[in-house]
This record gives structure tokens, C-alpha cells and sequence, in this order.
């Protein structure tokens, strides 16, 4: 397998920007060679977000995705809530679900349907791939969210001057834009949802999971009732864990089959 | 030479982040080795600062610095104007005058005295290396600010809802704090010098460079100008050239052996 | 923590040559911070050794390891057993017992006693890591060799034209010298431990695990016995495994708590 | 453009294996964008060699690459003069021509023809780019030789015991084999020439270049006459230079548009 380094010039975030990058290769590149019914076909893609703190790397098992021929994208988001923001350059829900996909698939010959091009994310990354897939239905088949920071209804009651002890208004307004417009934002994934309702425009397959002691707990569970309230078809699952790489390498680990077997 | 890819989490940015490093090593561990005047004292250390639209690279000549035992540290500062903006984890001026220069002397073993800390940087780093040496005069010893987006004055005059060719409002807000009050804002380095005679402080040692045909000219013309006016001593030299990487090079070149010889 | 590829030139191989690096950080500079009664002392050091077909790569848990306050230095050691072969240039025993840790030492300020350097391998690197700090019992307090390919005695068996199903000849004759004199050699650990013996020299503290599956767990219960029979102190177990990161992990993180502990 | 550091498993070397690689982005995702004739058309390859003590690098101007859209790949080779070596793994010309190639077409979509797969090295990499040109003209349509180590024939004259200032007899012998088979070796350059005579097969365009004040220029010399001797068309030339970057950075200039304009 290919571990690489991709340096290039992002015209959404304005910049050089790194991603990491993981290739399973050619099974005559590989040591151990891995050949099955997958390694036959086009390479897929898992787009991999990190969370708030964390920066692109691949936390997911390497051997487990070359087993599923799986390409994993491990973008830095720094701590954008993987949203387009408000400032010039500060467009990372564009940059990952459209320059990013675009890019990857061009310069690695990445299968390009959108049952093969997943997005998986912990934490703020667990919310940016619910909130990317649900934005970019066509592109992202399936997402998975693993303790996902749903934090967009908090955010939209955020007056000026507030914020909370994780960062400032000016911060949740740069990455989230207005706090007062957010209900009917394309920011929020709610939002989102009953636009695709309206359109009736095909869901993205939807899996979550999130630890029972996790901080996030309730918020994950408030949007799993949103989610059956709109009738939207998804997987949810809770499990004994905390807000932990113990809890996302267990849960990664059961999804990487469910979205790519 | 030790070429160094380091990623760290700063506290300032809230996040991990990397930068690229550059350590001349003991003459034992160099091929060719270089042994001189300057290679028996403690290991001098350069911040190089990018431009917009750049990333963390090295881009001075790494046998040059070798030859004046400068390590290199040439961090990632995104777009942000190498200042602290307004939201939380926006602190790019504090997390490299303050954080970055004691976690590479800690980890390094780093010469600590402010004549061999020195930052260069071009375009938004010109304006970066000067900022940061004026904000942090008792570190930095030596600035050289080359062909340096020194836009503070164009910033201030800013309305809501303008901007430029380049950035909207928001972006320029983000950065620079909010326009109306960059007058006296620590974000202006004119407010700075204003300040540090106010305190007779000692200044760093300035070099300035930029090109004749560089579309900056007169902001620094501008800059150069109000430096004379305010009787703080610097190095001011215009050259042929634009704004590009020819002519970064011709005049790092110039000034390292300024700075450290 | 700090991650870092470090490029140096290395003169026992007369060449450039890399290694991963992972530095646990001040308290200050992580997320989340680790603070203990180990943090507090100087930063100890894990060399880890890679198996045939792999390169240097980091593949113990970085936490377990900022918890004791342990940098890890992960050279590549290409297939060469970590021995100085015949060949100019193929010196990866003094590569690793004596420059590396000097330059590591002095380029990152770790602490210089033997009983804060301790070296671990998997496979070939479990032979690596006995060899290494029988060989320079001053510098290494400690070895954790898995799963280890001591397979000495087969090699100092092999005639010319001969092999086995792994390599030929002439590449046992290039790591290990002419096989004929591998019984006397300081690249064979056995001619090591009588020479100490003779000496009566301080033996590393030596801790030794092996799969009860692995097709290598007959090198290692001789191994073992020769211990015995000379009556080196060390520590032997078996586990149900077979030759893989399973097991090299689950022994990693036991190992490492009775070496740094 | 894109920066990459690619790792894999090398079946000619038996172990993973690192290179650096630059590819020309689309000019949509680049800054400044890019955008000629030559971008239009499939991006073509430059494989570019390294000296003795050197490791894989970028030492070519990227911007003049992307210029003629050039993608260059700069394995790293240690110091096994690019030669397949008598030991097990020790095969760096085969990995080289026929593993590299392979496969950084396949994971990049490269351009396939010779015309557009070319070879460059300096020093131990100039005698590397015209071995392997010679040995796979079918695979490489060109081969830029800079400062060439063209010492086939000192090292065919070596005896067991002997050896040079630069590496014992053992060092040579592994690289290219028992020196006194190496008149009639496919090690050997001039015996691939006379091979290619023989089947009247086709040649790559070669071009070489060495400095006056190089201490390789009689080898080169030497070269230059065998060539005219065999009627094989070169471009041969000679500059003001010395053995050092200065001048491979000047020809290796003047080389790439010659070879890709």
C-alpha cells in the first residue's frame, strides 16, 4: 500500500493545503499481496475527516480498507467545521465535496460513482460528513458519522458577545456564518434535509454511532429522532464508550464493511 | 542537514499543525561537512515566513544557512496575516513569537538570545516578519521583511461590506481585528513603533527589500517613509525585479549574511 | 506530541538516509496534555527496530508512549539486519548503536544514561534489538526483542550457492560476513553473550516474547535455552499468536511499561 | 502542483520503499495556473537519479517542469549505483525500469510512451540514467547523464582485496557484480551498446554533460569517444563547473526543454 503526502494549491481555501493520502496497491506493489473479489475491481474512496484539535491522518486501519480496495483521504479541515464560512478562502465543505473529490479521482484514477465515494468523520468530522454527504447527495453515496459534534442548534441560538467554553462567537460566526440565520442554512444539516425532502432528491446512506457516555450523547440521539420524525432512512447504533479513538477504531472498523462489503 | 517535517498542537491555533525545519547538523553528520567560525557556537535560528497562498517550505538556500549554523523554521501560517484575528484558535502572531520560538528551542536546544532569533519572511510574510519582530522586539533581534504586503492602511479605511481583488471584508476583519479601530490596534505595526519609542524600547534590526516593478512598491516606499519620519534605523533597498521568487531569493541571499554573519 | 521525519547524513552508510521520529511533548504542546511523575524527568528513548520488508515506521501506541515520557526513533535499516555487512557503507549496527543515538541525542536533548535507552524490534528486528545492545551493553540498558528471526545458527551454516527460501547466498554473506565465520563474529548474539561473559561484563536486561504459532518459535526456545545454559538473566513468554502486528502489538504495550516503568 | 512523498512495497528491493514525486497539477489547482500547449496533452515523466551519498529529491526546477507539464519522480537508490546487484533485494536497475515505471503510471495515469518517459542523474544517477536508458530503450525514449561516475572500467580492473578511496572491492562487487565478468555484464554500458548494435535495435536520445574542472571529466571524455567510435548520436557537452549542484542545476536546465519542448 501507497502512503502519501499530497501537497497542492486549493482554489477554495485560497492556499497550498496537505492531505494525507492512502493507496492500496496493485496487489504486485503490496507486501502482503492482498487479491479478492474487491482488489478486481476500481479502486473506491473514503474521505476521512478529523476532528476539532486533530488535523488530516488516517485512523482508520489500512489493512482493513486494502481488504475493501479502499482509498482513504485524510484532508486537514483545521477547525472549520468542514463548512464554507463566511471569509474569503474559508470554503472547506466546498473544498472536500467538490475540488478535493474532483482532484483525487483525476490525479489517482479513483472509481467515480457515488456508491464508491464514502465520507466517514469523528467528532466535528462525524458532523462534516453528515453535513457533506447531505450536501453533495450526488457525490458522497454513503457517510458515516462517528460521535458527531451536532452542535448547529446551540450555534443558532448564539447571541454576539457569547460563545461557550470550546470557543467564542466570533469563532462559531466565522465557521458557521450568522448564528441567527443558521435554521435555514445550507450550514445546517437539518436545512439540508428537507431541502432534499422537497426535492425529493436521493439521501445518501446515513450511519451513526456514538458511545453512551459520550459528552455528545444527546445531541446524537436528538438528531437520530430528527432523523426518524423525517423519515429518513439511516443507521444508528449507541455502545458502551466514551469520546475516544477506542470507541471510533471499534465503530470505523463496523462500518467500513457495512459501506464498502 | 537535517531536513524536519514536525507536527505539534498549538495552543494558539487550538490544533495540530505542522511546520518544515531545517538543522545544520555537527560537521560528523553532513555530507559535504562544514566546519567554521560559526559552526563551533550554539545553532542560530531563522522564522521564515510564506505569502499568501503559500505554505510552510523552505525556501531560502539551506547551504547558505548551513554556513552561518542557521536551523530554519518556516511554519504554516494559512492566509491569516500572521497576526491574532478575532476568533478562537486565530492567534498565528502569538503562536510564533511566543509558542513556536520556545517549543524549537526547547526541543532543538536553540540559541535563546534575541540576536540569534531572526525572522524573514516575503509578500504577507514581509509583513509578517516585520510585525512580529516589532510585537516581540525583546525575541527577535532581526527582521527582513521582502517585497512585504504592508496593507494596514488600506485595511483600516475599510467598510462593511467592501473589500478588494483579493478577499472580501470578512476575510480582512478576521485578520486584522475589526477596520474602524486598526488605527491603534497591536495589528499595525505603525501602532507598534508608535508604542515602542512611547516606552524607549529597543527595536529590532530592520532590512527591507522590494522590487521596482513589484506591484507593492509604494506600500513599502510608504512604509520606508514613515520609519525615516519616526527616526527608527533600517535597511531599505530597492532592486530590479517583481514580485516573485527571483527576486526572494537574490535578496534572502543578501540578507542572511546581514543578519547572522 | 511531535511527529518528525528527520533526513541526515549518515556516515556508516556513506549516504542520506531518514527516519521517523515521535517526540512525547511538554505538557504545554499536546492535546490532550499528559502530565505525570515521568513527564517531569528527562525524555527517555525507545529504538525500534523494523522487520524484513519493512522500513522505519512508528508502530507502537504513541500515547502508551507519552505516558513514560518515551521519544521513539524508528530508522530504516533496509533488509540488512541491523549488522555491519562486508560492504562499505553497510553498517547498520554502528549506524544504529553509535551514531544515531548520538545524533538523536544531541539534536533533541535525550537522556544519555543506558537505563533511559531501550531498543525494540519485531522479526528481524528482534534479532536487531538483542544484537544491538549485546553489542553496545553501555548504551542500551534494555532490549524487547518479538517474534525474533534469530536465525544465526541456519546462516552460519549456509555454503556458497546455497540459501533458502527467503534470500540467496550472497545476501546472508553480505549482512552477516562469510557464514563460515559466523560462529566467531560479533554479528552472532551468542559469540556476543560469551564475550560479555568473558568480560564479565553488565548484560542489558533482556525481555523476549514469541507467538506459540509463529513458524519462528523454535529459534526462540533455543535462543531461550542458550540463555539459560549460560545463565543470563532474562525474560522469556509465549503467547497464543502467530507472526504478525497482533501479537507484535499486545507485546508491545506490555514490554514497554517494564522497560520505562 | 503537487508535492508527494509515496511509500511501497518494491518487490525488486524486497521491502518498502520511499520516493518523492512531483506532479503538475490541472491548472485549476494550481497558483500561478499554468496553461501552454503542452499542458493540454497526457503529463509526461522525468525519473530523476541521484549521486553517491545523495537520497531521492526534487533537484530539478519544479516550475519549469510544470512549464512542459512534466511529472518527475525521484526514487531513492542508496548507493547501489543503480544496478542489479548479486544479493536477494539488491535490484535497483529492474525496480527502476520496469517495478517504477510500472507503477507510478498505473497510480498516476501517466503518459506511456518513450518519448514522454525520460531519465536524468547526476554523478552515480548520470551512469544510473544511462544504464537504465540503455538497458530499457523500449521504456525510455531519453536520458539527460550529468557529471557521469563512468568508472565500468576502473571497477572491472578491481581485484578481491582492492578497492578505491571511495569504497572497498566488496562494495563495488555488490553493485555490479564480479568485477572481472563486468567487460561482458549487463552492468556494464558499453556492452549494452554494443548489444543494442547487435539487434540493431533503438537507441535513446542520449545527452550528456560534464564541468571542465570535474574530476570525472576524462570518464565522460572516455564515454564521449566510445560513443563516436560506435556511431551511437549524442549531444555531448562541456561547461565551466566543478562537481556540485551549481552545474546540474544550470544543465539540467538547459536538458528539459531539449528533452520535452
Amino acid at each position: 500500500m501507497a502512503n502519501l503526502t499530497v501537497t497542492y494549491f486549493s482554489n477554495c481555501l485560497r492556499r497550498n493545503t496537505s492531505f494525507k493520502m492512502f493507496i492500496p496497491n496493485d496487489p504486485r506493489y503490496d507486501w502482503p499481496p492482498i487479491e479478492n473479489e474487491y482488489t478486481k475491481r476500481p479502486t473506491k474512496t473514503l474521505f476521512l475527516l478529523h476532528g476539532y484539535t486533530g488535523d488530516g491522518d488516517v485512523w482508520v486501519n489500512p489493512m482493513q480498507c486494502a481488504e475493501y480496495n479502499v482509498a482513504v483521504v485524510a484532508p486537514s479541515g483545521e477547525n472549520g467545521f468542514w463548512l464554507d464560512g463566511i471569509s474569503t478562502g474559508h470554503q472547506f465543505a466546498t473544498m472536500l465535496g467538490v475540488e478535493l473529490v474532483d482532484y483525487v479521482r483525476k490525479t489517482f484514477g479513483l472509481a467515480k460513482t457515488p456508491e464508491d465515494t464514502c465520507i466517514m468523520g469523528l467528532s466535528m468530522g462525524g458532523f462534516g460528513a453528515l453535513h457533506t454527504a447531505l450536501m453533495f447527495p450526488e457525490t458522497f453515496g454513503k457517510c458515516a458519522a462517528l460521535s458527531s459534534a451536532l452542535i448547529h442548534n446551540e450555534v443558532a441560538d448564539m447571541k454576539e458577545g457569547s460563545g461557550n467554553e470550546v470557543a467564542n462567537y466570533e469563532y462559531y460566526r466565522e465557521c458557521f456564518g450568522d448564528p441567527s440565520k443558521l435554521k435555514e442554512s445550507v450550514n445546517n444539516p437539518e436545512y439540508l434535509i428537507k431541502q432534499l425532502k422537497e426535492k425529493s432528491a436521493k439521501f445518501p446512506e446515513i450511519f451513526m454511532a456514538c458511545g453512551t457516555e459520550d459528552f455528545l450523547i444527546e445531541n446524537n440521539r436528538k438528531f437520530h429522532a430528527f432523523l426518524e420524525e423525517e423519515g429518513v432512512k439511516h443507521t444508528y447504533v449507541e455502545g458502551k464508550g466514551i469520546h475516544d479513538m477506542v470507541f471510533w477504531s471499534e465503530y470505523a472498523a463496523k462500518f467500513i464493511p457495512e459501506m464498502f462489503g
